[in-house]
């Protein structure tokens, strides 16, 4: 056993929001930190790419450098909070050869490249903390990484977005179509000015890997995830789904079941679907995450919480700070990414699910009869119709939810509807995300 | 460093539904445990009090014995699901004094003996876990010890017993009274025959103090906890509730704020109180168990899952075995409950809420002038005031929402008016526990 040491040094790269936030809530609460590690935590060194630009927290001068080896050698602690692939990965895999202790929230790193970091943490002995990449302060990677450690896990859904979130929540609750809800979550700092990672779903589609890969012990990259985008989602979609009493949200899916050759594989995809409003995850409002986790034994879990923002990132990056920093002082080690499942990706269009299609049809007798039987042809089970007066004289629209079908045979349905004369549109396309009625029923006290 | 066991003997103490989920789960997914753990996980011995018992899973006889001594002595780790405070507490330190870490899931022992076990435990080097204990499968002690430790806990707020939750649930859905309630929940198992642990409180009392000494790094035993049960709930109480839109949960809350002298401090109380429809935990529905977590940099944090039963408190418990027994194997231990805050316990009185007051008035002039007066008289300020017809000629009710007062001058304006000739009844006095409109608003992705 080495001694301990009284003081731990912590290099910080990045000093942005979070970065700022890590560094003054070390600084006002030291004596708790030191007391919850075991050591003093003492940010020496903080990697910055331009020392005179304006931040958040004044930072010392003396600690500010631009050299990553000056930053980042001899350390026992690197937070990494540069964010993107290089050259965040280069510091990383510099600071974890030397053993070095390596939180980080950068999902599009860990998402790209877990593997190699974990192999690197585990070859040197140092440890790997990530909770800040999936849903800010909400301590998930923690319930799959620890404390469902004694479950089989069947399935992850989350909201794990926010701004995405905000968007839907605002359309939902006035009406706005996409395209304005996009600008009021711009106005309000909830999207960026190119808001492509977040409305495309890209962003949700890294940490979907990152889950998945955690829940099923089996390397799931952020290629292997289907993503559909909200882009699509208009105003008409939204009150369509209230009327029915739900509402849609963009949710990251991650799935243990058996695949069409009987294999069991891992299913991950991020799409917009209807929800109940009495499902769990349907009141997620704003910029909130919400992760639902369904263990075999545990039952359904849900961790709700703010998945961004300054304060709440620092927080998760923090605790995961301590626990690395406790392990310095005691020994121990975080759970090394054990990729022992190595289970199957399986393909997108084998996924079973359910989906609500609203169509603009000719009024006209035989119209449905001709629309139920596309259905029927391609083995997709009808579970309700709603027909209505359509906005024009002559026509009407069908609103029809499916039972749980193949993925690619409701494809198939929905490009026989485009072609057939009965159908003047297929006006809108979501999947119906159920409550799972199987889920056990909770005991008493 | 001593060597890596290959195999770690594990004694279980009590097997009744629990400890039977939890023997029947490591057998059935023995290679998933040896893979997290990075050792065998081997139920070497059971110690029952009746070897012939009838049990929900088949036991090794072999394993079976009746002597305690036998069951702990030299195994590797102990699992403690007898219950109760003796013998427990025998057993969980003769185990910890031998270096032998325990995993439990005794709320009673945790919350009287709190203090002793983990000072036994931090005196041989042993692990204590007890995620079990509080809220089933929730992993809300995980949170607050370990994802949490980065950041300051200012509140925890949480409904955490089912059987509570049940009969509030059924209450306010069916209409059905308290004492109908309470029978359905007996019929179907959520209540037993004697509830008065739960329905007065106490269950969620020992919870409470648990998670407060946890957020709060503070000693707090079950005695600290004010508590309140639900048997005074009414149906028309619950009537009312859901006329203000609002509904009743039992509620355990744990704070720290300033007392009276000026002073940082923690109260705990358990008591029945007004949520509006749209707070995080008004949604949760029958045997299900919520905390919401407050910390300064995190925001507010939501747990949420199945608090009871079989096999989701065996997930806890054998998550909590994964982590111990990867301590023997890798080295390192459980966060040592560090009481290094030694916050003084506040006086209830002083605690700040709101209160709703139901009143049976006469009918006539200067009545509620004088019901005013006497709120005015103990600084107690009105919010909102709510008068219909009553039931019987020449009556009126009065509903008063109160502003945030001290509990205290509450309890004195119930008191002054029971006694004012104006009044003919105070029906129901019911905290309110609103949103904290202060609480961040979360920030975008």
């Amino acid at each position: 056993m080495t001694e301990s040491p009284a003081t731990l040094e912590v290099a910080v790269l990045g000093a942005g929001t979070v970065g700022s936030q890590v560094i003054r809530l070390l600084e006002e609460q030291a004596d708790d930190f030191a007391a919850r590690a075991g050591a003093r935590i003492r940010v020496v060194s903080v990697l910055v790419r331009h020392p005179d630009a304006p931040r958040d927290v004044e930072i010392d001068p003396a600690l500010l450098t631009t050299d990553a080896a000056t930053a980042i050698d001899g350390r026992d602690l690197v937070v990494e909070l540069i964010g993107g692939i290089e050259p965040a990965r280069t510091y990383v895999l510099r600071a974890l050869s030397q053993g070095i202790s390596v939180v980080t929230g950068n999902k599009a790193l860990l998402a790209a490249h877990g593997p190699e970091l974990y192999e690197a943490a585990a070859d040197s002995g140092a440890d790997l903390y990530y909770e800040a990449a999936v849903a800010g302060a909400v301590p998930v990677v923690y319930g799959l990484r620890e404390s469902l450690a004694g479950d089989r896990i069947t399935r992850v859904i989350g909201i794990v977005n926010g701004t995405t979130n905000f968007i839907l929540d605002a359309m939902a609750t006035t009406g706005a179509g996409y395209e304005q809800a996009l600008f009021r979550a711009q106005e309000l700092g909830y999207a960026e000015a190119d808001p492509t990672a977040d409305v495309d779903g890209l962003d949700a589609a890294a940490k979907c890997a990152i889950l998945a890969s955690l829940a099923f012990h089996t390397r799931v990259g952020i290629d292997d995830v289907e993503v559909e985008g909200i882009r699509s989602i208009t105003a008409e979609d939204m009150s369509e789904a209230s009327f029915f009493t739900q509402t849609i949200k963009l949710l990251a899916i991650a799935e243990r079941r058996v695949g069409e050759d009987g294999r069991e594989g891992v299913a991950v995809r991020v799409h917009p679907a209807l929800l109940p409003t009495d499902h769990p995850l349907a009141s997620v409002a704003g910029a909130y995450n919400a992760i639902l986790v369904e263990g075999e034994a545990a039952g359904r879990l849900m961790f709700y919480g703010q998945g961004a923002g300054g304060a709440p990132t620092a927080s998760a990056v923090l605790s995961d700070l301590v626990a690395a920093a406790s392990h310095r002082v005691h020994g121990g080690h975080a759970p090394r990414e054990s990729v022992y499942a190595h289970l199957p990706i399986l393909d997108p269009g084998s996924a079973r699910t359910r989906y609500q299609m609203r169509l603009r049809v000719e009024d006209r007798l035989g119209v449905l009869s001709d629309v139920a039987s596309i259905f029927a042809r391609h083995g997709v089970s009808i579970q309700s119709v709603h027909q209505r007066d359509g906005r024009g004289p002559g026509q009407a629209v069908i609103v029809i939810a499916t039972h749980v079908a193949r993925e690619a045979d409701l494809r198939a349905v929905a490009h026989a509807l485009s072609q057939s004369p009965a159908v003047r549109e297929v006006a809108s396309t979501i999947r119906i995300e159920s409550d799972d009625p199987r889920s056990v029923v909770p005991a008493a006290d």
